[in-house]
């Protein structure tokens, strides 16, 4: 048996995530199929780093999956993308050793997320970011995005990914949260070990929140201390989010 | 009366091109459909400063238009864009003398085409980039891209917009053609004081036949002089083109 591991780039605008469900169509099928195609077999578990939702970008997902012959990965690249449709690319393609575990072996990540500041929308962005009001307090969205480093339960952050998921431990460490200024607005840069499910994307509803003056930053410790979803802000809606790295 | 000019910018993937054709959307239909329902009259006329091809973008078109009153051209910029969809964008919105006119009156236009170099395609460019081998040689595709620039007879790279539009004067002069690096590829900066119908793309088709050894660089000026439109390269695929900047 041996073991490949694929970085994958995706734009996620026309996929109901990266997770295999029903009635809708997944990037992870979408290369499934693709694999068996090519390896002419019936089935192909492919297991990703984490899942990305429906209209969110991954600039490096990671996927493993297993085999019971060497493959020519260098040719394969080539096959596999001739077949892909043009917004997923696998961009490599390597042998790993039997051990290696898209999900289980990751030791950090990092995600981006994007929000537009300019009065009047950029076209070629509205896939990739959130158009907030130019009006938004940039002093105050550093400062509210600063609570979030470091090791917190982040419960109040983060939706339920299936029914009884919420027994799970909660505790995450974000390494880094950096606010960047871009054209026409800001990328927020975030490192940590691990993140739960929506939980980038409702940190950033409720530093928005903030930042609009509709929350009172002195709740973000008193929010997150309460470990009740109900109380977090709003979601930022997907397409601004980007998976960037997988570190092993 | 009072004259108005409109920047655009625009991804031109859904529509037929900037101009008015039947049987297909324009972005020119599109934005005066929305002028017309705004300013609840029966006809607009918008003149473009140039037509952009099916697939080709804009980063910065001009057009005019005239109406009887004046406007709150700061309000209706706003409002416009409420009613267009988010792939076309006014970015500003002013009144200028009567005499503007954004065809005639343009002195200069730069357009930047995009190759894309990297053995597998960026999916997020695939409709922003034309995914040519990683093999060309890019020396010679600079040294190539000179031979373009200065007033020449364009006739050999112009296609012919209408029947009998051949008989006008296809000299143009191409003030810079820079080659520009950029992360997996290269930008072509083409700036000069107009350029004929389907000008850029002929010429950077044929710039790429020369850089991959289909075509010898000695034959651009021989193409040139002859004056005949079937002995230049294919033309380059519309989605790597944008139109940039309109100065007057």
């Amino acid at each position: 048996m041996y073991a490949y591991k694929l970085k994958i780039a995706y734009e996620g605008t026309a996929y109901s995530g990266w997770q295999v469900q029903p009635n809708a169509i997944s990037i992870q099928e979408t290369i499934v199929d693709v694999l068996k195609q090519i390896l002419r077999v019936p089935h192909v578990t492919l297991i990703g780093a984490g899942r990305t939702d429906a209209g969110v970008h991954a600039l490096e997902q990671v996927a493993h999956f297993r085999y019971e012959q060497p493959l020519d990965t260098y040719r394969l690249l080539l096959s596999i993308n001739g077949l892909l449709p043009k917004d997923i690319r696998i961009k490599t393609f390597e042998q790993v050793p039997l051990d290696f575990h898209a999900q289980h072996s990751a030791k950090n990540k990092e995600y981006h997320y994007y929000l537009h500041l300019d009065r009047v929308m950029d076209p070629f962005r509205r896939a990739f970011c959130w158009h907030v009001s130019p009006r938004v307090n940039v002093d105050l969205l550093i400062e509210a995005s600063q609570y979030f480093v470091g090791k917190h339960d982040f419960t109040t952050f983060a939706n339920q990914a299936y029914a009884g998921s919420a027994s799970r431990n909660a505790v995450r460490t974000i390494h880094r949260l950096d606010v960047c200024p871009i054209e026409g607005g800001l990328r927020l840069e975030f490192e940590g070990d691990g993140f739960l499910y929506k939980m980038v994307r409702n940190i950033v509803g409720t530093i928005i929140d903030v930042a609009a003056g509709k929350q009172k930053i002195e709740q973000i410790p008193i929010m997150m201390a309460a470990k009740d979803r109900r109380l977090a802000g709003r979601a930022a809606p997907p397409q601004g989010l980007f998976l960037v790295r997988v570190d092993y």
